[in-house]
């Protein structure tokens, strides 16, 4: 597929991921020789730019993807079932964003910087994961191919973009209201999240973890290839608008050092190493909104496992989270995928 | 010093902590006979209510506390280690909020739902323990009681509150600024706290832990007298106004279950269990602040670890975290303390 113009769809195209995958497309200058955006009728009729061009947003249909090379999908996992298929179809490989092919055996579930190699195998569809792993994973991966990580205890500090834009205006309209003493509505969360945070992200499970918090453990494994990888997270909203945190403590099969492990990290791809406390400087989420490479910092030895390092991550959930790494899978598929530190 | 009427004494009456103290000696109508208010210079001759009357804040000097019996502390380590010894030598005890004698092994570190009896070899100071401590430990010790708890992966989502009333007017400042959109000014913290996360509370040590961080090891092994209790512990500060969450992983030398943890939790002195995710109520900052008692849920076996168990606590860290314990402590001097459920 090298050398040429693709025609890229863009399933979703109104969402808060699909605007960022235009901007993605177009900033990262992703070979696009046409871009069809579909979205719900609804939206369809509005007009998205496009290298400085409105482009008009079509109704999403089972025969919008003839012609398409590839179809970015990012409008949740139902609808993701229901049109790849027919995506599939008429020829085009499918980036899916949502989590309804994501351990499908047959459908490789891909971080470039961690396992390009995967898109080869694909039948026609390719699994964006999902952003909190994905981020934490951005710093995790370099440490196990030092020292070989055998679990990982971790908390999440999850910005609202992460739900969409409606969650966006939620947060937005909750502060308003409390800043105006007007009573505090909620239409996305269960609960009040302006000043207050929610361990709860996505839906639970019989056992008490939710969705989003196995699948640190579910997709870690499947992108680094490590069947007998154990993660137990926590997964907590916070009032945030964009960029997810992570706080890590990681278990080794090798002796580890500070020293050793910020070597590592320094020279892995898609990742700055932020770490200089004693000025205050470490990530936050203020500082990677928008920003491509994910933030590491805060390393220290873990005082309570032999071989533990304690590490925070920071990094844009709109963007490697979901875009960044969407498109990234895109210029794989274009042999356009180089590795850059 | 049964049945008597008590000389109290506040330091740092009018800070955030000191008017909860004001408010928890009269909700939980401790025998106060008289009510000595101290503050700096600066808070002299402002009048606080107490019992519908108001009583007239004092400057703090070293012979304020002549006639004094107990001194409840919390206007900060310098302050502490400065006129605490003055308040023992006029013969008062001093119950110190700050850090400043917690590690004193010659001074007794104190949650009466867990170590009242500790009390008892004071020699004039007793510590209240950090407000993260204490809170994530009414969950903790319990579950230690009953299965042998040997180490825990903490991290924290602390509310502004914690730092004084100048962050909360921070964060309210801040998030003005947001709404109407002027520049952000900071003025407390080092990175705008409205809309953001830091992983920074306290000063940092040079292994890379923050001071916070530590005393949950440090604290929880003196309150437990536990030695070789091991805790790995992340704090961050949220843009939350009031009380404190702590996600944490703990290991257990017994084997545990979910429903044994359930039992031995509801029946903890001054915790609560909220523990029903299927129809979302599980603890949150906005519910516990200004609640005496901490919440604590979202039990799951750890993915990670043999005879693990995660839970989510949170707590008024101005309540059982400073004011409300402090004035368990007097109630343990006072012979009036009893381990209600």
């Amino acid at each position: 597929m090298k050398h040429r113009q693709y025609h890229v769809a863009i399933v979703g195209a109104t969402g808060a991921v699909g605007i960022e995958m235009i901007a993605t497309l177009e900033k990262r200058r992703f070979p696009v020789g046409k871009l069809t955006l579909l979205a719900s009728a609804r939206s369809a009729g509005k007009a998205l730019k496009f290298r400085g061009r409105p482009v008009v947003v079509r109704e999403l249909t089972k025969d919008a993807f003839i012609g398409v090379d590839i179809a970015l999908f990012s409008a949740g996992g139902s609808i993701s079932k229901e049109y790849a298929p027919a995506a599939v179809d008429a020829g085009a490989v499918v980036v899916d964003n949502s989590s309804a092919f994501r351990m499908d055996p047959s459908v490789p579930l891909v971080v470039p910087e961690i396992n390009a190699a995967d898109v080869r195998h694909h039948g026609g569809i390719i699994a964006n994961p999902n952003c909190t792993t994905a981020i934490t994973l951005m710093a995790l991966h370099p440490l196990h191919r030092a020292f070989g990580v055998t679990r990982i205890f971790a908390s999440s500090y999850q910005a609202v973009s992460g739900t969409g834009a409606k969650a966006i205006e939620e947060l937005e309209r909750q502060v308003s209201q409390t800043v105006r003493g007007k009573p505090i509505t909620k239409e996305v969360y269960p609960h009040q999240i302006a000043f207050n945070v929610l361990p709860h992200v996505d839906s639970f499970l019989p056992d008490g973890y939710t969705n989003e918090e196995m699948k640190m453990q579910n997709e870690g494994r499947k992108i680094m290839g490590l069947p007998a990888f154990r993660a137990s997270v926590t997964c907590v909203r916070v009032p945030v608008f964009r960029a997810h945190s992570i706080a890590v403590s990681a278990e080794f099969k090798k002796p580890v050092s500070v020293s050793a492990a910020l070597k590592v990290l320094k020279r892995a791809p898609g990742l700055d190493v932020v770490d200089a406390p004693s000025s205050a400087r470490y990530p936050m989420p203020l500082n990677v909104a928008g920003k491509y490479n994910c933030e590491v910092g805060r390393l220290r030895m873990d005082c309570a496992m032999k071989n533990g390092l304690c590490f925070w991550v920071a990094g844009d959930q709109l963007l490697k989270g979901a875009a960044l790494n969407a498109v990234q899978i895109a210029e794989v598929l274009a042999g356009r995928w180089k590795n850059r530190t």
